[in-house]
């Protein structure tokens, strides 16, 4: 079965050509990089915030957007999701360590 | 086989237990969930700066990196990444209609 | 003569008890400190992106904006200006030195 | 008197020509706008964490590390913070009208 995020991907990948006046993510797309960049950043404070209030079902909630929007701004400059994601394995995938002498030396 | 992001997660939830010490991920949980959503904006900035520089090596390792800061600052407030894929489900999973209408009304 | 950051601050002050459907300031204010805080995130998001971008007109204007929520993420919590300047003065006022070691350790 | 804005864009300004080994501004600066950009980002993620828990007295600390962040990387633009001033001046200034209308009408 397909993972939630992938099939958030697709999603975000069905949208690129779709009509801007009907979907979000094509209107979104539509006005560029540095647009995506910052509605990411938008997400990313507004969740933030909830997890520095302690409030579990917002976080859950702009967690669910922050994730949106990090596949929309990734699609903005045509970096794919799996690219991220074999990164991700690169790092954490073998021996299960996520060390921080192995993510900025 | 288990989704990479899944995994992350998991490698998360078994280092809750770690020395912090030894482990960057035991070591960031323990100074509590501020700590871990301001380590997780900063990486935020990280990556939408490289959106906007559109340096795609850079966004993809960042983009990893923003993942596991968001696993973390998760696993800070016990919101587990389940309910965060179940909320995009909820949003995007039936009609893969992705609408700014569902999301903020 | 006062400097235009002190005639910021007064307005912001002046505009508290405003009528919040007559004044962005007093209707921000009335949202609460986390929605100041985070409209202040997403100006500083704004700015930094405009910063990366190079382009000087743009950062000239949300620089503006940054102050200006700024002020009233300040306000909300009851902060002072004039205390967060006194701050400045204490570290880089005599020596006229800004060096990390003063900054945090 | 000199507002104390002004005595830190100073400072940022005399140490522009500094030694990036005794000097944290000039350091900043040599690492170009990006990274300035990132550092404003992390400063401002802190101070709107501190807004958020409502702890003045960090408020006020961080309040300060963003003001001189926002210099540099003004400065690392070659903007200068009176062109900021002068903008908060050209919308605040004769009215005293802070109007959400009059900044993205």
């Amino acid at each position: 079965m397909t993972h939630p995020l992938d099939r958030l991907w697709q999603t975000v990948e069905d949208r690129r050509t779709a009509d801007p006046d009907s979907s979000w993510t094509a209107k979104l797309l539509s006005k560029g990089p540095e647009k995506c960049a910052e509605k990411f950043g938008e997400e990313a404070v507004e969740a933030l915030i909830e997890a520095v209030k302690g409030d579990r079902d917002a976080l859950t909630r702009e967690g669910a957007d922050v994730l949106y929007h990090f596949c929309i701004m990734l699609a903005s400059r045509d970096v794919a999701l799996a690219d991220v994601l074999a990164e991700l394995d690169r790092r954490h995938g073998t021996s299960g360590l996520v060390e921080k002498a192995s993510r900025d030396g």
